[in-house]
């Protein structure tokens, strides 16, 4: 199998070819697709695997104050193992304009690349057929197959959070759900829906709100709640900042948590043991993900055996100060 | 000259000059500063600008959930700006053990380094050695005069935070000053002293009291200044942290802030908008520090003529509503 025949096949000239396999620049993203599906075709490879550069890639779409240094970390300890360098990239605001991504990451040659942000299908075939693995750190939005990730059991803590809220004798608890495209939002969502039914009770419509996964989502989202004539004993809000929100919501109302109004939050941020009163909350392994995610994506770089490309690490309930069994 | 001269000056083989050249392995540190110092003494340069790899590396000691996004997104906004990768590593909590970082970073021949981490004096001068260009961010530590650095004015800040107290009328003002090693806590500890002596007030040995920069450190000696029979009515921590540790001491013992009591602290992380209530504090422009850090870096590593190669960026009074003016 030559280069020419591939060239000939896919009606481009042998150095376009060339220029696909190696990763280069300059070919048109169509282009790049059909020779790349020609190579598939005959199951072309190169000959001597490329040269790796021990780095690993880390992605995210934009770095939060919150979230972005616990999964940091975990790359990094990985990293101090093998004794590799991580490449750090923020697409930042203008994700458009970082298209030259794909091209510079295939330059450096990575081992592998852990991504929190939403890679495109074409850098996601890109990085296949340069054989750089690659795994999707706790995945927003429904992935092929054959995408390798790693998330958290969104659904269980989901169920966990509501659970301990009917535990404590709470049956008017609502839950400020997160954006409806957030994949880990709609886990927790049924989690709450499945716990509820599952102690026999009744999923209230009307407590059951949307709001942005920010303080201010959760403030505007409890507010309304709060001031319902029949209003709830117990919030649930999908992530630690929109409980926060709920804190601010029930100051500004004059009610007192616990005593008042219970409140779980979602995710186990530092900040949730540090507010008054520290908040209950579901801990998410951010950390342990990280090292799972890069282990995993070393290992498909090596060619081991991969048992299972998807996982999700456990959720656990962290109880604190802001629950309570309901007032009389 | 040539390196066989070089050798015979050093008592070594041509071999282990060329490896002291180049960055590579296997020399003894001592060989290695000895080598260095006869290709010092004689102007030795190599021939080419080694091949640069357009990656920054930044690297910190430990990154810390509140801090380091900050310092990593503004070294982000400068790769983006100039289309150059971000290598970053994290020494971790066993330093000794990332000896490597140094060969390593040689070898992938970065543009240049931004170090929130402490680099030792033979880091240091292997960096300069083979011309890479470093600048350190935020130095805790007093450096060599030509060490270039970029900081915030936090003699400025201790200044301003306590000006702000005593406008408000506070004059028994105590401080919760860092670890006297730390650079920054030294100068906001002597902006705080300047500010008493400026408004012809005395500074009471009592109220100035060392602890750690976390919140457990400030809520030990928050509680000891709070227990004291002549209280103080405003408290400067020296970091948000400790801060939120007075927070958690007040409470202990049923003050209210800020009615009872006000509090400052420094730094402004996102954490400090948050809790409640509000907290007032200095406000350091990290991200602006780190762009800046970026820049100076990678103009220092042009050649480009850098007029000042050490710069604190202006902190600014933050004022939200944890201050007040004493009661009665």
């Amino acid at each position: 199998m030559t280069i020419a025949y591939i060239a000939q096949s896919a009606g481009v000239s042998v150095p376009t070819v060339s220029k696909v396999i190696n990763g280069r620049f300059g070919v048109a993203a169509d282009t790049r697709l059909r020779v790349q599906a020609v190579l598939n075709r005959y199951g072309y490879r190169k000959s001597s695997p490329a040269r790796r550069s021990n780095m690993i890639e880390l992605v995210f779409d934009e770095l939060t104050h919150m979230w972005g240094i616990e999964v940091i970390r975990g790359v990094e300890q990985v990293a101090r193992e093998h004794r590799l360098g991580v490449v750090l990239t923020e697409f930042g605001p203008q994700r458009g304009a970082i298209r030259y991504w794909i091209d510079d990451t295939l330059a450096r040659r990575p081992d592998c690349v852990v991504t929190v942000a939403q890679l495109t299908d074409d850098e996601r075939n890109q990085l296949r057929a340069q054989g750089i693995p690659f795994v999707v750190f706790d995945p927003t939005v429904e992935l092929p197959d054959d995408v390798p990730f790693v998330g958290a059991t969104n659904w269980n803590g989901g169920r966990s959070a509501t659970r301990h809220l009917i535990d404590l004798g709470h049956r008017r608890i609502a839950i400020i759900a997160g954006p409806e495209l957030v994949l880990c939002c709609q886990a927790r969502l049924d989690g709450y829906r499945s716990a509820t039914e599952a102690a026999g009770l009744r999923v209230d419509a009307e407590f059951v709100v949307r709001a942005p996964l920010t303080q201010e989502g959760g403030y505007a989202a409890a507010l309304a709640l709060l001031r319902r004539p029949e209003r709830p004993t117990a919030i649930f809000a999908s992530n630690d900042l929109q409980a926060l929100g709920v804190y601010q919501a029930a100051r500004t109302i004059g009610l007192c948590i616990p005593a008042d109004l219970s409140v779980v939050g979602f995710d186990d941020l530092p900040i949730a043991a540090l507010v008054d009163p520290p908040m209950t909350t579901i801990h998410q392994p951010l950390t342990e993900m990280a090292v799972a995610a890069a282990e995993l994506a070393l290992a498909l770089g090596r060619g081991g055996e991969v048992r299972q490309a998807g996982v999700e690490l456990a959720t656990t309930l962290t109880v604190r100060q802001s629950t309570a069994p309901p007032a009389g």
